[in-house]
């Protein structure tokens, strides 16, 4: 059976591809989901795609991407379930972090995380798909039949 | 004619594969150009690599990848570098520095890079490079012929 | 039809009249439900009240008066909410805040809010609408028949 | 006799309607005059208006509203002159002092002020006579004769 | 009728026993359950025990006990519910919170709880139980019939 | 022989009963000595009580109670005496410490303690040694003969 | 002739007696003038007395006791011209400013006054005269004709 | 008609020659005034040469050159003012603040000001007329008749 | 009986004399007791004039003045014991505290303590036992037989 | 012989014209050096002009002009090396960096510098040559024969 | 007569060699007394051998060797008593402090002594003698009769 | 064959001598590598000198002495070159930078050195070596044949 990977989205990313478009991108959430199936069915990987305006984290997964969204600055909860859970988890943001305001600049998740990148818009959830297939050892899908 | 991508590295980057594996890991930085050079194949890109204990920066390609290991924490001669240049630049670490010293923990590159990645050990080259090739929209090598 | 403001308060306000009356008073939510409806009526607005103990914020109305309790003090979450949103929004607070201690004194919303105002007891409620009333160009209800 | 309301204003505020209206509006400090006096009267309230370059404040009033300018964030004298007068205060400010630069969100006054507002332009003029005449218990002009 | 003691824990709590059990120990939330229990027995009171992931607090009971897990050090809405109650609180943490990262020296709640105790393991919850046995005058069961 | 165990107290202790009996309570250091005695008592133990205004610190016993008053707060001499016995050290504060000046918020001694309590007035002399039995595995007396 | 001694008081101080008795006491400033002209008298000095609601300093004088009141902490220019003046300037405060807040416990003339007192009351303003006369070595009035 | 420029002086600047001559030098506020003369001359310029001990700056000329003495470290009113205005501002120190104490290194006025020196000396009046010659591209006086 | 001050002096202030003259000048100890016994004689005082190297603070006298030394910028200790007194406490330096180093800036007793005067000399225990005379309503010695 | 003044360019001015003309404008390296060369040749001063990308400092000429670009703000190395010339050093810089970002406004040489400018384009080097000129006592050209 | 040196060493010292050996090794006090003996007896000196859990320091001797141990940090009153004396002090450290606990990495006696090491484990002792015996010019002793 | 310690110097050590000789001494750079061979020798240890004015180390060697200089306090490269050798680095500084201003008191190599020393002149090379050859074990030379 197909590992499964959790791709958890924090607190107004339901709200993608319509707020503030100049930072985020035009790409919605599903767009976003549609990314990370198609990302991951070439390592055969499942995914499991969630969004919440709650503190909460996955705990059951063979790996876990995480974009915390406004939780990645406050939340010390989401930090110690990050560091609770034994498997790899990779911290995304659509948004360059470090070119905003200075609160938006400390995540509480990367130093529990085991990779974290940010700036490369939506198509960075493809790359954290990438960086984690490796990171758990997923078989990359064959290209021939 | 390939558009090129520069991948350049700080200092004590020529360590790599001998200094502390445990952070680092035992790949050198041989290994590191190699993986570049094949994903940089995969979408048709030439590779310019670079290691240097000196501050500088690439200032003519289509696109640069930049590890500039203690650098990143000291040199705003770098920052300066890199925000002068017109095309995307993607920060990369081997180690995540988000769970290291504290001095280690500031980028004076992150808030002028274009994005930002660390903590895939070497395979974060390999991200870096399919994240900038869609961030200057490199051709895919076709998988047939 | 009449326009909507929502009126958005956050933890511990359902406490309302019986927590620490010295600084918040006696009034409880009931009574500043029904202020803000009597000041709304003058303007011709209608209003959507609403308490809840968790992060969130409305999304759809003619204007927006919060009064974000703690969460004011502490929550990126709902920072980007208010910011998310076109419609101006009003900070609200029973107390004067800055009379306060420390960490009472820096409110998230404040900076992305239109407008702010605290220490007029829950009579600032009144003051919002009618501040919010004029940023929204609500007509006055006229005094005659 | 009509109780009467000082409102203060302190440097620069002369310039009010051509200094920086992007941040300020086009309102000039006669136009805000009127508006206090309008206001005022409503309450059957008496205005005693000022404007100053020089640090100094009102102590005897029924009321006092304050809009101290740049010196809201530097003069300790203005702090403990206010802190002195046995009336309520109210705080005034044109703009939103939360979303300009660093040294403008602190404000001496507040914290010794009963109550404060800002960001709703010359407007706010008004809310904080109809907030001061509530806290002062005046008399509002009946709308009838 | 017994008297009831609310026994309250926040995130993560749910873990207990799996969790990092180097830093929290083998017990789980049961064992701790069953401990309140017994000590409470011994002082003729009732127990109310609850976990749960979300900001809330009690504010009914003789007297509360509280492990607010990582809230403790982020949640000022837990700190004003804390505040607002006017039974004695009393503040349990499994681990020595002291010596751990600098972000969990600092608690919201301890200045508003009457007592607080640290790093005795899940055994703290047993001590808690009889320091507010006695800080709420509860009668200490009597060891004889 | 009965393990023992050292209780020590720092300067102005002494004073106890007298000294802003608001925060400290009216039991006098002879009172809190006798409490001692009997907690320990029931767990089969002795006690060294002391009493010293002078910067030092017990290194030898089945266990530690310490109260260090004032030096808690300065002194980096007990912290490294704590730190060099290979007993369990418990310490007590008779008032929330966290509830009152900035200073007294901050223990050397609380890092390297194992555990630590506060705010329970002088019965948390009596709680500490109960906690500490448990840490160095006392028999409780058992009570019947 | 005699020598004179400049004692310059700063702005609010007009208020004395009727400002925050509690803190400053009921003495008028006349009372103090009064005070100070029976001190200088002992020491055959004469006296200048002055009080300021704006920034400024003597420059000529034997000796200067300055009281600079709110600007005490907030002006540099008096730093200044305090510094600038060869005379021995003995600072005084009625109330023990460093028992107030925060921002009232800096003095920006200390550090260039020749020595300086509070907690003392207006009684301060006789030490003052007193340890002045000392510092340019006035002659003591003979107590005999 | 010759364009003017403003010189404006703060507090303290009359005291020049004579008050701390190794700091700021022997030349009056005079043979500043004349310096500035001749140098703006030599730009067929008018000068309009002023000092204050009071907080204010001019708005309307050409250009101003301002030394705000001490005022440059605390004052946002004349920030305000300078930033108000739509000619070029240099700011002019006679020393070299930066080498002087920590609270005389950071200027309220640079941020605003077009331009700024300091260190030369009272000879960095007339580098100051000729760079705000060239900011506002004032004719240069022929040499030849 | 003659009412008793007590005048305490902390570590090193046996050096008095041979120390840094340029700061405390050349009287020695025995100069200042002189002084000291000089001036409480003139308000029919006694003195208890004592020295010491460790930190302790009298705690039973009719008034008490205190020069802790070095330990005025680190003693918690000294500062609960002047709380810990009824009567008032007056703290003296010889030298300007303030004109010193940064860490010499800070009292933790002049918060507590009534009184405090700095940088007369050792004529300031004379000025200190004059203030403090005049706090304890002493009988100045008439100058008449 | 004519003495010679050094032109000392850091990091990334070898870009000028081209990076960031909004704030360093058009002109290019070669016209600074051609600016400064006639400035000096108006006080018959000789230029020596050099650009370098690693830290450095001319040791040997009657004066310097130094512009560090990003050096500035990280480099002691350099800072120590002009501290250790003996002739006057000119600290220039072609923006305003008082109005840019945080980092850019500590400048490491300012303090060793005998005088600063900046805010002036690249006229500054010619201000800086004649405040240069004036510091070392150069001959003015005459502008007769 | 042998000159003579005095070696001081602060709380805890006594523990030597059985406290955290793996910081501090496992040479008791006696071997480092033994130790600088013999280092001493090759330059001729006589040496006084100290070990105090109180603070205090000599005064008299040709040179003085110092480990406050956690004094070092928290020592006004050595840091004062160091800058007394006349004779070079040098501070000692087994552990290399900087390598430790932030508040471990501040000396108050290294800035008043006039030379420091640490690191070198008790070997430290040895060339704290050699160095103090150069730097008061003590002979060494010949190693010929 | 002899082992090599390689003594490594970095910016301006090479002005030794004539730079600052009140801070430094008269010793040239010939002198220390004289005094440095002298030491070695008497240890059987060769000696590698060098000095140079950018970022590098040693990284082969039996140890290593580093007077970095300035870049002491600003290099993160070097640093983690110290880091990254497997043999004892010991950091020597001329001056006592503990005395000097603040930026020059954070050394970042201190931390990852095995020892540190300063404050000695040019005479802390000879004790370098003597420690280094304790912790590299090095035969002292017999002083017999």
């Amino acid at each position: 059976m197909a590992k499964t990977v959790y791709v958890l989205n924090g607190p107004n990313l339901n709200l993608l591809g319509t707020r503030e478009p100049k930072t985020y991108g035009r790409a919605t959430l599903k767009d976003v989901e549609k990314l990370c199936r198609e990302a991951a069915g070439r390592h055969k990987l499942a995914v499991e795609f969630r969004q919440s305006n709650h503190e909460a984290a996955a705990n059951k997964a063979a790996g876990i991407i995480i974009n915390a969204g406004a939780y990645t600055h406050t939340s010390v909860a989401i930090r110690d379930a990050v560091a609770a859970v034994a498997v790899p988890v990779v911290e995304v943001h659509i948004s360059n972090i470090f070119a905003r305001e200075d609160f938006r600049r400390h995540s509480h998740i990367a130093p529990v995380a085991k990779a974290s990148l940010c700036g490369f818009g939506v198509g960075g959830y493809t790359l954290a798909i990438d960086g984690l297939a490796a990171l758990i050892g997923a078989r990359r899908k064959s290209s021939k039949p």
